[in-house]
């Protein structure tokens, strides 16, 4: 809280918090456009839930630790709920991710759901962490889960369905967004494989969560920092160095190996998804929550400059742990933070006119349809209003000028730099002059008829 | 918080929010596609603030009685803040509403903004309230809002340009959604008036302000109630009662009042708008806020049963109070709650393939526009899973079974059930048959021309 002589001075957007003027506004519908227009062409669904929920379902998932990760929330009008809040344990919280959310709704209405289930889920999380780059306190996330999926004619490879889809969905909306394989890699491993090593080299099973968790810090900490945490988890002195140095190997690698090697269904898989180009196998890749349990992966720039763009697997055992019943399920999230930083490093955020014609749609063009002008006679004055109300109901984006100018130049010149596709200038009670800035040429056309004409051009 | 024994309870999304699942989601979005289109077609831009707000923000405009009406929120890492938190009083609420975030924001930039703004804001806001029919405690909201415009021709004419402008998207909205003049009402009064008139029946001015939340109260109160609030507030006994019995004024009534009566404009200005038939004066509309300064209106329903569906009005004092440059303003803000119940009473939220075709984006149908199946030999099951992709890739929405049935007639099925335009039956390694779904008719295509034939019948 501010101190009472602070009050004077402007109060501030909380830190961490984002204030979205207009031109902020169109790229962040941009990104989310793209995430929404990608989900919804892979045939998912889109879910929403609250945005605080009960404290015990984060705490179900990831013990009371994350308590003082998340932001509490609590009634004012509540006594109890104050009293509950001054212990830190808050009644509730703002989400910090969104899957605890989709465990709930999907375990109470398991029964009825299609198999599979393909929901999407794009809005805002909050993380009460020290903001830095790419990384926010309120930032936005695309989920994608395909859940579910017994009736399919092989169990086992039903679940493969689940993970490559979401894996191409997720290569879809890279592409959608001018991003190549040049510049990221969807980098794969595996739970059970890696599991499996930890074992041969001597990690005794109840150490496993905690050494994914370790492998999830590589990047993050210095070798030093790294071998003394082996230690202190008391983990044999180098079973993780082979994850730490272990190379990417490329799909066509893979291709390269003997028939019976097995993980050539990986490079076969991919290939058939059309996401070949795309995939490496990283063993370094580990995902630091405990609930995967078999293909993880993450997104990361090919340079490695930046966090990881998005980050999933497989978690067969999640949806049973919210009350559900057993159900095989595979899900990615990505935030806007990092995406966005990507995207603008590359130049590949649009800007101007091509912003607002990707945001367009059939009811309402970001570019303006028309700016309408009068000639400055009385006639044509008293006409300006009523042309502007009956183009915007007829879905057109109408404009007009709020200067007090009759300067038609200096007009047209607004018209132009508010991106607008014609200008029509009223002439008299009946007619107007229709400019296509776009094209440069006009026409004289009875008034009645300037909706139709720009409609048409579209 | 629950206690231990009800641990193994499922968890319940929280008492007055939501669960979307798909069903919900598509009515959700077809609201918010609703208001969104009608601000962009109106020359609005959007813009977006943080979920949660210093609690001061919201102290400045409605004073520290606000803080048992919303919900506090703190970081569960900071000790200060949950010491904070303790007291009721938190460093953080979640917002109640978005005009402090707006006021704060327009303050903030005020002299490189455009005259006059104009922004649109659709998003979520909290109220730590008991959720009633009508009334929940996450809500969504649509404010339109006008400021500024100093530059117009006549300072005092530019003050209308706004009132009527936000009027008219209002109506805009509403008719864009099936709703007429019948079903609703937009009930427009003015504050100076009021106050000059509670004036002359002795309402001393420090009274107006609860004279005006208790005119607010009206419908909700018995008149007995009302008589004892206005003794408690000291009230001259009969001061009110000309508001409390005020019958609606259509503008037919006004503009066949002599030239010379003050309010012959307002029937003029909503002709000349398009929505003289949705408008009446109203005296009986005071709106709570203390901020008005001039036109407030509420939109509802021509029964009178539910609560407002909208409302706001002229603000001219508020971006002061938020450290602005003086600016007049005005803009209303709807939610979605009432919004929703009135279109379902009414039957006017589409259902099905109508609902999905008005969601539909160039980038993206709601609708598949096709469902992929193969005939069930090798060669053909083969071929799915490439086509598909590709489909996708072209920007299509496709989809296949994840059944195991090869009975293509129930594929068909589902195909249809799922409101898909075409189902693309692979018959070879080279060619499909085309099924117009909608339509009936059949060809059969080379496989590479699926997605050019399905999508130049959009």
């Amino acid at each position: 809280m501010s101190p009472p002589e602070q009050r004077s001075q402007p109060i501030q957007a909380p830190k961490g918090t984002r204030d979205y003027y207009p031109a902020d506004m169109l790229r962040r519908r941009y990104i989310e456009k793209a995430w929404r227009d990608v989900s919804v062409r892979h045939g998912f669904e889109e879910i929403d839930g609250p945005t605080f929920e009960a404290t015990d379902l984060y705490t179900v998932k990831s013990g009371e630790g994350i308590v003082s990760e998340i932001f509490g929330v609590f009634s004012g009008k509540d006594e109890e709920q104050v009293r509950a809040a001054g212990t830190g344990h808050a009644p509730f919280a703002l989400r910090p991710e969104f899957t605890p959310t989709l465990a709930r709704m999907y375990a109470a209405r398991a029964a009825q759901l299609p198999r599979p289930t393909k929901w999407f889920w794009q809005q805002n999380c909050f993380r009460a962490e020290r903001p830095q780059r790419g990384r926010l306190r309120e930032f936005l996330q695309w989920n994608l889960d395909f859940l579910g999926g017994a009736d399919a004619v092989e169990p086992e490879s039903s679940h493969l369905v689940g993970d490559f889809e979401v894996l191409a969905c997720c290569v879809a909306l890279l592409e959608s967004l001018g991003l190549t394989s040049r510049d990221l890699r969807i980098k794969i491993s595996f739970r059970k494989a890696v599991a499996k090593e930890l074992a041969r080299r001597g990690v005794q099973e109840d150490k496993h969560a905690a050494a994914f968790e370790l492998l999830d810090q590589l990047r993050k900490v210095t070798p030093q920092q790294f071998e003394d945490r082996v230690a202190e988890l008391g983990l044999p002195r180098d079973s993780l160095n082979a994850f730490r140095d272990a190379k990417p190997i490329p799909m066509g690698d893979l291709l390269a190996r003997p028939a019976n090697d097995p993980l050539n269904w990986l490079a076969a898989e991919t290939q058939q998804w059309g996401i070949f180009e795309w995939c490496e196998l990283d063993w370094s890749i580990a995902r630091g929550l405990a609930y995967y349990t078999g293909m993880v992966f993450e997104v990361h720039e090919a340079s490695g400059a930046e966090r990881a763009i998005a980050g999933g697997g497989r978690y067969d055992n999640l949806i049973e742990l919210f009350g559900g019943p057993p159900t095989p399920a595979v899900g990615f999230g990505m935030g806007d933070v990092v995406l966005s930083l990507v995207l603008q490093d590359r130049g590949l955020m649009p800007e101007g006119k091509a912003l607002l014609d990707r945001l367009s749609e059939p009811g309402a063009s970001y570019r303006p349809d028309v700016f309408v002008i009068s000639n400055g006679t009385p006639e044509a004055d008293t006409r300006l209003r009523p042309l502007v109300s009956a183009l915007r109901r007829g879905r057109l984006h109408a404009r007009h000028t709020y200067k007090a100018t009759k300067n038609i130049g200096k007009i047209l010149k607004e018209a132009s730099d508010a991106g607008a596709r014609f200008a029509a200038i009223i002439e008299s009670a009946s007619e107007a002059t229709l400019k296509d800035l776009d094209g440069g040429t006009q026409e004289r056309v009875p008034i009645p008829e300037v909706g139709a004409r720009v409609a048409a051009s579209r």
